[in-house]
């Protein structure tokens, strides 16, 4: 098999065996193919596309290529949500505790965020002393002991994706549905679960910019799944506005407390609860939507979910005093008040803007070896919706020291993401499907 | 300037600028810009392709990139001919020689073929002692003396391109019209040509398959020229057959000799007259096409472009009495002979596959490292719509040396690459345009 023959198949739009597909996976990972012979091929398959099986193979090739976790001794039912990315996204903060503590064993494996804002990660090390690189050994352990157990990813798992996904960010080779899917698919496969939600967002905030790619997306990943014995649900959501009321790492986490003790925004409650619905009748402990979405609420009222976040913290080697104390949170000691410019509803709050904004206040990372303030982010008093009168308050930008450009091009991109109209302007519609 | 943008760029199909063109080709010459990048932005030039000015910048860029070698002090008009390459095609041996007689300055650059038979340079390296690596100095003084002269390329030539070129081949990215005629027309340009004439073959045995992608390429190439100030005139020729008589390095030469001694298939015949004919006209040495051919003519029956060539072996260091004694080449011991399996015409002589056996017999290499064996080839007793009686010798394959195997595989080739039908069929079009 010689690798440019491969290439030009794919270029015709022809579509590759496994044995093909694993050659291709196999052989770069152990470096006997070339990266410029690779990224040929991926920019090939940007234009031709890989179909249902190759898809597959490629998902099957990635898992193949490192370490498989394995829970089965613990429970048969491992349950995993993930996330396309979007901004203000703390679904996972407050999912998690609400499963574990509804039975549902939950093996997260999560990674630290580039771009706009930090990852799941970068938001719990926002708790204090919170540790997030768990040994194997310790993550087996704490999910046998309290259902649950996040951590930053093992360098062992999917190293072929690993690889591939370096090599596709600087080749602009990212934006194909099958890559996306194999990277994500292959990924949850490996840490262990067997039941998988997933959250696959469109709009300004997102890389997938309307429903329809985003429905795309979701029905290969259902696919993948089929084809290769995983239960995998999907939610298709909307991130043309931030989600819930926060940007930016201790930020969102306070949101997340917050949430766990019964104050909520509708549009965090509504994903969380849809996510939660899913999981909770896959991994067969509720046999109805209705009945799942009783135990939900439960365990919201009765402050138990909270309860299970504080195990969590405590496991991991937090300080749980910040459910109750949120000034043990580092929180950005200046503030700027974005105001209305005129009075009307909201029609608009820009996702992509108001990540932009709380990146230039220091909430995200350019490289890995940038440094995140947890405390800086953007606060939002206003939605998508609301009614302001003139000069009243829509968000607050959170920082501590900060060049006086990038704090100037920060307000002027939070401005730029309102819209303000004079005719009442309905909250949009969050769940696609 | 950021490359990942810039393939972006040409992914979602925007043209380049000037500007951006040259940032490509001068830092990925210089190493600034990784294979892996180059690779992911040629592979999305072969979808969203490159506009004429696009070309145009690339192939300057090209040209920019080493040395640029001048003959205005020897002549203004200095011509050069390139063939994209066919089978049998020892053009450039007999037109040189004829089209210097004719008071054409030409400097003839020219490669080592790799793929199924040599190049220009491999075939005269099979006149004993030809040299063909001369020096700047040596090439330009030849020139002056006797009007031409051929040499291996100099590696000042057009690095950007050579650079490119490689990585084309082994990442399926060579077949796009605007990266060939960069290529092609950069070197002639750098290699001083003022007025060049190009053979653009299709068919079984070139690479473009059609007349009309050969059109498509000829037209750009001729475009190309007018955005740079250079006379570019193009035949379109087929390549369904192989050209003339032979097929193989000593045999191809031997070939040419017996044309300019006034013996020659018609099919080699038309495509050099059509050749000289442009070049003779451009470099305003004949007014009009009737008085070129009589010109051509005139010199290969009075025999002084026959002796133009003795010279030009002469000043490269070969021996000329090959011109005439034959056995000073070296010609392959053992003769098979392919015959006709029935009564009828021929229909198809496949130029391919006749090269393919060419190869096996070792007339060609894979690697540059390969040694070839000037002897072996394949000699043609007919061609398409002649008329053969059963058993009939079609074409006689010359080697030495060879594995069972590979002859055995070069002997299934030539039987399949003739087709023998009852009815008459007349000898095909040789120039589309």
């Amino acid at each position: 098999m010689r690798v440019v023959d491969l290439i030009q198949k794919k270029k015709e739009g022809h579509p590759h065996t496994k044995e093909e597909i694993n050659f291709l996976v196999e052989n770069y990972t152990k470096g006997g193919i070339e990266d410029y012979q690779m990224s040929a091929w991926l920019m090939a398959v940007c234009f031709k596309g890989l179909n249902e099986e190759e898809t597959a193979y490629m998902t099957e090739s990635f898992v193949n290529s490192g370490d498989v976790l394995d829970f089965s001794s613990i429970s048969p039912n491992i349950a995993d949500k993930h996330s396309t990315g979007g901004v203000g996204d703390k679904v996972t903060l407050v999912l998690i505790p609400i499963l574990a503590q509804l039975g549902v064993y939950t093996a997260k494996l999560s990674g630290r965020g580039l771009g706009f804002t930090g990852g799941t990660i970068d938001k719990l090390e926002s708790i204090p002393n919170f540790r997030c690189e768990l040994t194997n050994e310790e993550f087996y352990n704490q999910i046998k002991n309290i259902k649950v157990a996040i951590s930053s990813q093992s360098p062992n798992l999917t190293p072929a994706d690993g690889k591939i996904y370096a090599l596709r960010d600087v080749t602009a080779t990212v934006d194909n549905k099958s890559l996306i899917c194999a990277s994500v698919v292959s990924k949850k496969i490996a840490s262990g679960a067997t039941s998988i939600v997933l959250d696959v967002k469109y709009g300004s905030g997102a890389f997938l910019k309307t429903p329809l790619e985003a429905k795309e997306l979701a029905d290969l990943m259902i696919k993948t799944g089929k084809l290769l014995n995983r239960n995998i649900d999907v939610v298709i959501s909307s991130m043309e506005q931030p989600l819930g009321k926060s940007v930016g790492n201790s930020l969102e986490v306070i949101e997340a407390i917050e949430f766990l003790k019964g104050f909520y925004a509708p549009d965090l409650y509504e994903i969380t609860q849809e996510l939660a619905i899913k999981t909770l009748i896959n991994c067969k402990k509720a046999n109805s939507y209705d009945e799942a979405k009783k135990m939900i609420d439960e365990v919201i009222e009765n402050k138990t979910a909270l309860n299970k976040f504080r195990e969590i913290i405590i496991a991991q080697g937090g300080n749980p005093d910040v459910i109750n104390d949120y000034s043990l949170f580092k929180i950005g000691k200046n503030i700027f008040e974005i105001k209305a410019q005129k009075e009307g509803y909201i029609s608009k709050l820009d996702a992509l803007d108001v990540a932009f904004a709380a990146k230039l206040l220091g909430a995200g990372r350019d490289k890995k070896s940038d440094k995140i303030n947890f405390g800086a982010g953007v606060l939002l008093d206003k939605k998508v919706g609301g009614f302001v009168k003139k000069d009243e308050t829509i968000m607050k930008l959170y920082y501590d020291d900060v060049s006086e450009e990038k704090l100037n091009d920060a307000i002027n991109i939070a401005n730029k993401s309102v819209e303000i109209v004079t005719s009442k302007v309905n909250a949009p519609k969050l769940i696609y499907k």
